[in-house]
């Protein structure tokens, strides 16, 4: 039976194969003929796209414009800022030739010798380099300052262990590149564009995350500073959900972008960037989904409601379809997607399974009875709860209920991650307590050897040092030093 | 003086030059510190993506959706279909390895010999064959079909002499690929597809096109007939604006795609693709834009309306701006993209000569006498043309000026056509009017040797076999055979 072709691996049994399945079947991505690089499908795409828009629209409003920058780097750019490349150019597709020429015994094609470049070139791992190049000529006077562009592109870094949105050698993204006259001003951006992460992530993606910035070694390499957004999966795992770094002028130095400030000296400019990917699909699969299949926001689903006839005969679908065509004509009006599927080739049953799947918020349902009544059935995905409302007013009805399914998931992944968010204050007790999938407040010396002996131990790393509430010092839970505040322990992805 | 950095060379001195002048002082692209890859400014990409947001919506209104396929292909891929690896596989970026290593003498990073791919990988010139090597899972019956997808992305070919968006290395573009049961409704969606991109081009760049199809040795590498779009410039030459193949079963039968049709028996599936790219940027430039700068069709112009005040002190300022921002208020209210620019580092006469140059189709400026008589300076940028004109209706005012502008630029660009746009009979009489900068509809053979002597004796290629009017038969200018119709010659970039 289709529906048994369906069914995934319950979250309780394995989540990582749950995981697996559901972006498989319900038709997100698939793996490609290149390994490590993904397939992302129409309906993966689509869940992108209405990210992108809503990201691209918060971008604008706080004074950015898009631009594009070339895919390849040369290989010399990397090596000069000594941290960047000592974390982007080692494990990177690198480009040695431009030709191909046909073999000579008949083969196919093999690369042509001749045709090897003076300088190999990168595909960009990540943007920095060439656009601090880029920008040493843009860059003159405090009045060309601040510069404030987001580009929208894809990205490899050659990724051994790859994971469908989670971890792929190519991925997309948007990064941020800001330049600044001041420190000030570019602290402020990094912040800024961390707030915009984490509104989006909130208000969109109705998934709560903790702000906070990395410690030294989790930084982003050549930044002064990385700040985060952490949110947690339903295992209790964390997911960094996006990033936003303040250079310093790390990137001013190493490409000599200098500018004649107001009182007439020169500096180097200062620099943030900041980005979030594809992975924040894996991200919303993981927040919200059940063991039926996608849970989406409302917010972020392609399709938002789907109309499903039930019927006995040609003359009662024409019935059906004439009201259904009303009732979609008014979601529409309200700015709601609608999907009308009166596939004759599939059972209801079968639809309904498929939409589950899916994740379509709102799920309609009109039948014989329901004609009689002037009735229709109306089912919530983030609940599976079935009503029989009124046909009339059921535009707003269906409004109200996708404004209530966005904050109850929401909710619900804000209660579930409170249940897992504790305080420890042994070591002992942290080892014990980290093997059940929880996010854990802790005190640490601030050193980079103990922060490396908690991971070895046992694979928890510092996800951040919060940004919000009043630190209380402590001791370090391992070493027994002076901490000056909590900071936030997970496994992560 | 900030004017004359800005002077562009004539177009009636250098054609060529005053492209280029204008590209980079519109700031509109660039070219990198990569060969052939250009980057595109910030204005630019935002007309790119005005482009983008319009076709994308008239895809999306086909039926079509997005996704998404890898950057690189194995290098085997593109020798599957015999005229495909021709055409795309011999200039091309070549992935050979995965990993850099520091350099032995500390002097920076090198190629690690043992990081060798097993098979190279090329960055996708087109993607043909990595998405039918795809969509060989995705189809197994003809309820499978159609496909209809499309996708946003960067390409790479690896051409020798580049132009800004005319002819890059590194472009981006869309790429439909579409898959289907029958022939005919293949054959059905090219046709479609080039028919949306002739509107897109008449509609939005008030760009005229002649359509038609190409000749065997001008079509897409694996093509069985390739349909064109082909616009006239402002010197006589065609630029090809977009393409549509048909593809017919070749790359069916390159990926063993197969299908079990209606009646059960099994058939490979037919294939049509179709793409516009950045070229379409220097196609817009050159259809429209004059000595002063660009000239932008009102449906594509990043910013619609600028409006400058123009003030002996901040009092008279302060109700300039009050006046200025209830103007804007209302144009934006009618969908009107708005910018008001009060910048006090600049003069109005360098303001003015700024918009021209960036193309902006209509400048409102107020001062001191517009305050008192409550009336606002009105200029459109496609005729240079200025009125004054009561406040009272300018909201509408200036909608149905901007409709006149995109109206009048259509206009003109076809007048200009018209003008150049000739019947020649004999050889002699085509050798010496091709010089002039023509479209020339004459009579051909329909013998790729006779259209490569043509070529290769005068530079002037078929840029197509019409698809409207009826063909009139006749004798080929060249060669005295039989010629079906008259086909359309010019030099083309």
């Amino acid at each position: 039976m289709a529906k048994e072709l369906k069914e995934l691996t319950p979250r309780g049994e394995n989540y990582s194969q749950w995981y697996q399945d559901l972006v498989i079947k319900a038709d997100l991505a698939e793996n490609s003929a290149v390994r490590g690089c993904m397939v992302i499908k129409p309906y993966g795409y689509a869940i992108w796209e209405k990210m992108q828009r809503a990201l691209d629209d918060m971008f604008k409003e706080t004074g950015h414009v898009n631009a594009y920058f070339p895919l390849l780097i040369p290989k010399s750019f990397m090596s000069k800022e000594a941290d960047h490349v000592e974390g982007f150019a080692k494990e990177c597709a690198v480009v040695t030739h431009y030709r191909l020429k046909n073999a000579a015994d008949g083969s196919g094609v093999v690369v042509d010798p001749a045709a090897r470049l003076e300088e190999e070139l990168i595909i960009r791992p990540t943007s920095e380099t060439i656009i601090w190049h880029t920008y040493r000529n843009w860059i003159q006077s405090y009045r060309d300052l601040p510069i404030l562009i987001n580009q929208w592109a894809n990205v490899m870094r050659w990724e051994m262990r790859t994971r469908l949105f989670l971890r792929t050698a190519e991925f997309l993204w948007q990064e941020g590149h800001t330049a600044h006259a001041t420190r000030e001003e570019a602290e402020e951006e990094t912040l800024r564009m961390q707030g915009v992460y984490a509104r989006f992530a909130e208000e969109y993606m109705a998934m709560p995350v903790i702000k906070g910035r990395k410690s030294e070694s989790e930084r982003f390499a050549g930044a002064l500073e990385t700040y985060t957004i952490e949110a947690m999966m339903q295992d209790g795992k964390a997911l960094q959900a996006g990033t936003s770094h303040f250079l310093g002028q790390n990137f001013g130095k190493a490409f000599d972008v200098t500018f004649i400030d107001k009182e007439g000296k020169s500096d180097y400019a200062w620099a943030t960037s900041w980005g979030v990917s594809t992975r924040l699909i894996g991200a919303l699969i993981m927040s919200h989904s059940d063991d039926n299949g996608l849970v989406l926001p409302p917010k972020l689903a392609p399709i938002q409601v789907v109309i499903i006839p039930i019927y006995r005969n040609a003359e009662q679908l024409a019935q059906i379809s004439e009201k259904a065509g009303q009732i979609a004509a008014k979601l529409k009006d309200l700015g709601i997607t609608v999907k009308y599927d009166d596939a004759d080739n599939k059972k209801p049953g079968w639809k309904f399974a498929e939409y589950e799947l899916k994740g379509i918020p709102v799920r309609l349902a009109m039948g014989g009875r329901d004609l009689e009544n002037n009735t229709i059935e109306v089912m919530r995905r983030d609940k599976l709860e079935k009503e029989t409302i009124p046909c009339e007013g059921i535009g707003e009805y269906v409004a109200n209920l996708l404004g209530d399914i966005q904050q109850h998931i929401y909710r619900k992944a804000f209660d579930h991650r409170t249940s897992r968010l504790v305080e420890v204050d042994t070591y002992g007790e942290f080892k014990e307590r980290i093997e059940e999938g929880l996010f854990i407040w802790a005190h640490w010396d601030g050193t980079p050897e103990t922060e490396e002996r908690i991971k070895n131990e046992t694979k928890a790393t510092i996800r951040c040092i919060p940004l919000e509430g009043d630190p209380t010092p402590g001791q370090c839970m391992l070493s027994g030093r002076a901490s000056a505040g909590r900071v936030l322990f997970a496994r992560a992805y």
